[in-house]
């Protein structure tokens, strides 16, 4: 670290309070972005491979433009009426049609962050169902607020809370029990879900909601039992249920299609999604059937000053549009493939490599110590390895021993290249 | 409403939800604004007396161009060093220097909205003290998350909420007791505070803070009887808690001083600061002493996508620094001592017109009828006769009855001015 960043640093832990998340063993000072590249002060230029909120490229020009035109024209609360946030909504709307959710998804409640979204929809399922009770994985996180940390795995180990129950994730590279064939495990998942409705049920709490990542991306994305997804759906709603799709990573085309539940087969009667909306505009939204919507407004009268602005309004707009128009669902079903291929195709050779996972460019690398257990220290080295060389990810998963590969949808096969070439000089420096 | 207006409303029910709030009886359609005007789809110009989110005006040109630079620049999350975000928080801080808090006011946490500033203020008090409970005001809103909406006035009806409790809010207009001086009236509604703790202590959730906006808005902006600010921080404070000062409508000159407990007296540990802060980009914060926001990170390791990105940086300076050079302060102290003299002057007049009250450039005028009580309708028709001629406001306080002035901080003599003559013409439309 250069004086500058270490000055910045304690001006930083000053202002912004000490335990300010960051990344790398020597923080990353940046200070200008375009595309799928950022740059530090020396400008000296990295691939980012972590960023999923720039989903269109950083400084994307149409989004700029939108950003810039709306706040110069009106940027206003929505007690007034205000053609472009209808259309947003509209918009959303028809992302999701003739797609298989539970139920239709029809009207949006906007909000400012994947957080907010979160809170609308637990609420949301908690005044249709009358029930408070709400499950959720052991190994997520879905925000910050008092309620929505409860369902963050770092706070469910005290096991003290009556209204959240979580079940084991559903993962077939460290099954919950050994021995079984694929479709017992699923078996064996959907269980211990039942166990979870079962236990809310004779507390008194009453089930409410399942809330899940459509692909597990916070458990480490794991390869999931087959059949697992439809099956606690329809499990869900013959509980009295509802399904709550958290799509704040994994929707916007992360998967190489519109929505997560479209590709792992999770059938949700609320969809939260919120990270990539803005393109680093807080923007987030939960989408369910009218009268889902409406039975939540009567309730609550909900009104948030920021959302659903014409601010929100143009750039979100901006960024589906952008999306549609460069086809970057193809982009990234595509790209992602490949990069996931090549990275399979090097496993073999390095003992480290434990499993390479993912869908579209959202991969996984789960890196393993000779007995098959979680190697946290070869991940962070690989992960500040790769940052000198260039590439910026991270590490995630519930051990931390998951590289975390999640670039802008417009990462091309090129930078794809340029990264295995450094992946493989990576490789290769680990010591034996 | 012209068909534009009632399609348009239509397809808002349909994709955003019935009940979604809407001002006005017959909900206006803005297109543009510029300054303290906006314009509907004809071209016909208001003076927008309501909006304090865009506080340095609609569409400022140096507001949209810190937002379309930094847009364009960087725009990432918070785990890389930026210098900008930690420049916004030494700001922030700064703006607090010398003034008469509880303790020192020196590090901030950024959000996206007032509601999340407030969930991480209660979180920062609970964590502090130990205990859970909260006691706020029975006049009062905060937000609209699960935890913080238990402080709505709307939810506290049903008084089965163990960690919250209510009190009076202090008023001289309507006293909770009749026939007192003052001082006895200061002293009635502290006892009434203090068997709230008192509650709570008993209760076995303890007593972790006391939330008050600092000039109590959304109470209907009260005359408070003498001293009750600074005794009731004190009784707190003796108490083990800790006093947090909602500065989402009573902060940034509002008040014709930077902070809202520099005018009320207020003793903050904890400030709260969200809607004119990015004048229309969604930005709040928590700010407190190093040792709370220490504390708090290290309980959380919060982390917030969306905020303390550069766009937020930019945008928030920016907007501190308008207010700075255009010494607005001094224009809302001057210009909102003149308007509310100039309806005090005219209320004796009229009959309807119970009371004049507020500080700054936020203003609270109560409709009464003959016998005393409040006049909702009155107040409605006053709004909407208003907005009929070309001025925009609304109505607040416990019983609706309160006409609502909380211009931008941009808002001027002449356009005061302009206003008394339609305030005029509109009382002399009013039924005897």
């Amino acid at each position: 670290m250069d004086i500058t960043a270490q000055q910045l640093l304690a001006r930083r832990d000053q202002a912004m309070g000490a335990g300010t998340p960051l990344f790398y063993n020597e923080p990353l000072h940046l200070v200008r972005g375009e595309g799928v590249h950022v740059y530090d002060p020396a400008g000296r230029c990295y691939v980012d491979m972590y960023n999923n909120v720039p989903c269109v490229g950083h400084a994307n020009p149409a989004v700029v433009e939108a950003m810039a035109r709306a706040q110069s024209t009106l940027n206003v609360h929505s007690r007034y009426l205000h053609e472009g946030i209808v259309e947003l909504c509209e918009k959303l709307v028809g992302l999701h049609a003739g797609k298989p959710t539970a139920g239709p998804i029809e009207s949006v409640i906007v909000s400012c962050s994947g957080t907010e979204a979160i809170e609308v929809a637990l609420r949301m399922a908690r005044f249709a169902t009358g029930k408070q009770g709400i499950i959720c994985t052991d190994g997520t996180y879905h925000g910050n607020s008092e309620l929505v940390s409860k369902l963050s795995r770092l706070s469910l180990g005290n096991n003290a809370m009556p209204d959240v129950r979580s079940f084991p994730f559903p993962e077939t590279y460290r099954p919950i029990q050994p021995g079984l064939s694929e479709a017992e495990l699923t078996e064996a998942y959907l269980a211990r879900l039942q166990a979870a409705i079962d236990g809310l049920n004779a507390s008194g709490e009453g089930f409410a909601c399942l809330i899940l990542c459509s692909i597990l991306a916070n458990e480490g994305l794991p390869d999931i039992p087959a059949g697992f997804m439809e099956k606690a759906s329809a499990l869900v709603h013959k509980a009295g249920g509802l399904v709550i799709s958290d799509e704040v990573q994994a929707g916007y085309c992360r998967a190489g299609r519109w929505w997560g539940y479209e590709v792992s087969g999770l059938r949700p009667d609320i969809v939260v999604t919120g990270k990539p909306m803005g393109n680093g505009l807080p923007l987030a939204a939960t989408a369910a059937s009218k009268a889902l919507v409406d039975n939540f407004r009567a309730r609550t009268h909900y009104f948030n000053t920021f959302a659903s602005s014409p601010l929100q309004a143009a750039v979100g707009s901006a960024v589906i549009d952008y999306i549609e128009r460069e086809n970057l669902a193809e982009n990234v079903a595509t790209v992602g493939a490949y990069l996931k291929a090549a990275l399979k195709q090097r496993a073999g050779a390095a003992p480290a490599i434990g499993d390479v996972r993912g869908v579209g460019l959202f991969i996984g690398v789960e890196m393993i110590r000779p007995d098959g257990s979680a190697d946290v220290e070869t991940t962070v080295d690989v992960v500040n390895r790769l940052k000198d060389k260039g590439f910026l990810m991270s590490n995630a998963g519930i051990f931390r021993n998951v590289v975390k590969i999640r670039p802008p949808l417009v990462f091309r096969r090129e930078h794809a290249d340029a990264f295995l070439a450094a992946w493989d000089e990576t490789i290769g420096e680990l010591p034996n």
